[in-house]
């Protein structure tokens, strides 16, 4: 993409009523904009980081079998009333029609999956089944604050699994946590699995994804050597230093956390209240098990920002970065261009700041929207024998030559 | 994609509700269930559908220079009431929150690009511009019929675009109007251009692109050489037989057409009310003109369905079809997987239907999925030396050699 050829831009100064650093950095660099609190409008740079956090949500809900469709946000009031969600959840938005017909809109979707699932889960065959989407959700928030933490409007991933027994539940809940970890970890995030009351099935369990940073509301106890953690904040009965109980290899260590996902074993709630049943092997009606797996697309994008910034902007993940290469030019345009094309044609996502700025203003945009690699063209690099290459999260850089740049590229 | 694996799959009947044609064969094929009248989730092969026709416009905004953003769907009460579309907008959903804040749901995007844009656009410098999302919008309408023709809830793409003056708008207009022909061509359609009442930039100028399709619910005269048409449904000054008033080298016909996009000449109103204002190149404050370019995606594809299907299921242009070769095996299911796996390895998109059913029944669900290339792989038909393949619009069959498969399907 050609910076000259945008209409939105990374700003000069930082919005007034920003209260966290994602806002802060992402208003600045260009990403987003807030049109009410806790409501935002992705601009071209967030709307691709978005899809490319979309893509890898994607690909590992497709690898554990998920089979995605799209639920729509529009509900009727009824399938609410069903659940008991109408009365008892006050986030909820309401809305009456012209014709006083009581609408909701989406804030989970267990009502309009078993709805339509029903139809396509008769028999013993028919399961396990796991179905998901990525859609928006909303949520009537007393205050939304923290930039795209926590909004009003935002994007999530859910997944909901269907089984005949618990067992089938526990032992698919494994299969995508290892997804989650993996998935977390493609987005440049270590996380943590907070384990619930342990053992026995007799109560209901549910697990949360902790992403640890300095910036996170949790306060968690954690092992390095697995994915073991605890959130110190409910009543725990572990303490720093405490051997990990999950691979006994460790100590617990202390740190700060922001959760990004979670899963909760619904039980039979959703397949018995809207008769979503299935004939056993012998048989008999029986309602399925089912589990719930949340990831918040827009709050991870969030998370990421929290974590990964410095004084001067933002450092995006490779795997997620809006463009792998930020291309500078200082009054090189037409050996830039050919670097540009010819990176573009190796199939290299690069933006390339060809407008008319000073060096300094260059490398300040450039710093601040965070892409991994930025490739400075001028006519020192040239005579040093190629282009000036510095990642973005060190401060050395050094020069490449032009022939050799997509395949050092590349290989980051 | 195995059939075997999916847990939604088409139905045997169909929907006992269904109105048209669209409804009855997208619910039946498996591509759609509606959740309320006007409201439906998109399974897996609509999805798909849906996701392919996006990508089509997408390719085709950005090639006119449309920055591609996502704005947000629940809207703050202040802007309808600036725009004055909160007391004069009938299918406007309104929301009341906890705190008794009012809400509106998106229905068109005027009040928040202009909101957004405001900031971008300060100087004749930066102008034009085009400005795009493709996003869902809420409709409180009164009776929703028709499937997904006319939703309460549906998905448009909708794009607008800032100018200094109104011969800047009319030049845009005459490189989107290509945009919309060629994008439509490329999703099978053939559609036309209503031309408003024609010269002069007195009055404010709308035009509608119309597919012709024998299930249209407009009548129109239309010329075969050029893209001109008019509605005969409005106050009409030609008839069949007329010489076309635009290219003057064809007789107008008469048709009956769908509507799927549109695009209006909004002049200052929105640029006014919002104070979104430009300095000219005379130091002057100066209001843009502004255009709304709109096509509905999901309407679009139940357009397709009316227009091309036949008693047995959908015929799906090539382009957006959810697999281009449904692969149907006849108990070959290990020739089957080879070549199943070949046709992916060589980028083809295919649907492999390796349940165990009859051949009946695999055909028949094939013709109602719809996909341009059906592939039989029987004992008969290797004996006669290769597979059988048959186009979804003709009846003829052929044997093809399995190494000369992939390029065969290429060049369909």
């Amino acid at each position: 993409m050609k910076m000259s050829k945008m209409g939105i831009h990374p700003e000069k100064s930082a919005p007034k009523d920003a209260d966290t650093i994602n806002h802060r950095l992402l208003v600045q660099a260009g990403f987003v904009r807030q049109l009410m609190a806790g409501v935002y409008t992705y601009l071209p740079f967030g709307l691709i980081v978005l899809r490319k956090i979309e893509a890898i949500i994607r690909e590992e809900m497709d690898a554990i079998g998920g089979e995605e469709i799209l639920m729509p946000m529009l509900q009727p009031a009824e399938i609410w009333k069903t659940s008991g969600g109408w009365d008892h959840i006050d986030v909820l938005f309401k809305i009456k029609s012209r014709t006083e017909k009581d609408y909701a809109l989406g804030q989970s979707q267990e009502e309009v999956v078993t709805t339509v699932m029903k139809e396509f889960i008769r028999s013993y065959r028919d399961l396990p089944r796991a179905i998901y989407h990525i859609q928006w959700k909303f949520r009537d928030e007393l205050r939304a604050k923290s930039g795209i933490l926590r909004g009003r409007e935002f994007l999530m991933k859910d997944m909901y699994s269907f089984h005949e027994n618990q067992e089938d539940f526990e032992k698919y809940y494994e299969v995508a946590k290892k997804a989650y970890l993996r998935l977390f970890s493609r987005l440049g995030l270590t996380s943590k699995v907070t384990e619930a009351s342990g053992g026995g099935f007799s109560e209901k369990i549910s697990y949360e994804f902790e992403v640890l940073t300095d910036a996170g509301e949790a306060n968690i106890l954690y092992c390095d050597s697995c994915e073991f953690c605890v959130n110190v904040d409910d009543i725990s009965k572990y303490k720093v230093g405490d051997r990990c109980p999950k691979c006994d290899k460790d100590d617990l260590k202390s740190a700060t956390a922001s959760e990004v996902g979670n899963v909760f074993d619904l039980g039979r709630k959703y397949t018995e209240a809207f008769d979503l049943s299935y004939t056993d092997q012998n048989g008999e009606k029986k309602y399925p098990i089912m589990g719930c797996y949340g990831i918040g697309v827009t709050r991870t994008m969030g998370v990421i920002v929290e974590k990964f910034h410095d004084d001067k902007g933002i450092v995006w993940p490779k795997n997620i970065a809006p463009f792998l290469v930020h291309l500078v030019d200082i009054q090189q345009q037409e050996e830039a261009e050919k670097i540009y094309n010819s990176l573009k044609q190796d199939g290299i996502d690069v933006l390339w700041d060809d407008r008319e700025l000073s060096a300094g203003a260059k490398f300040a945009d450039s710093d601040l929207i965070g892409c991994p690699i930025r490739v400075v063209v001028s006519a020192r690099s040239i005579s040093a024998g190629g282009v000036e290459v510095k990642m973005r999260n060190e401060t050395e850089s050094k020069i490449i030559p032009i022939d050799k740049l997509s395949s050092f590229v590349k290989n980051v």
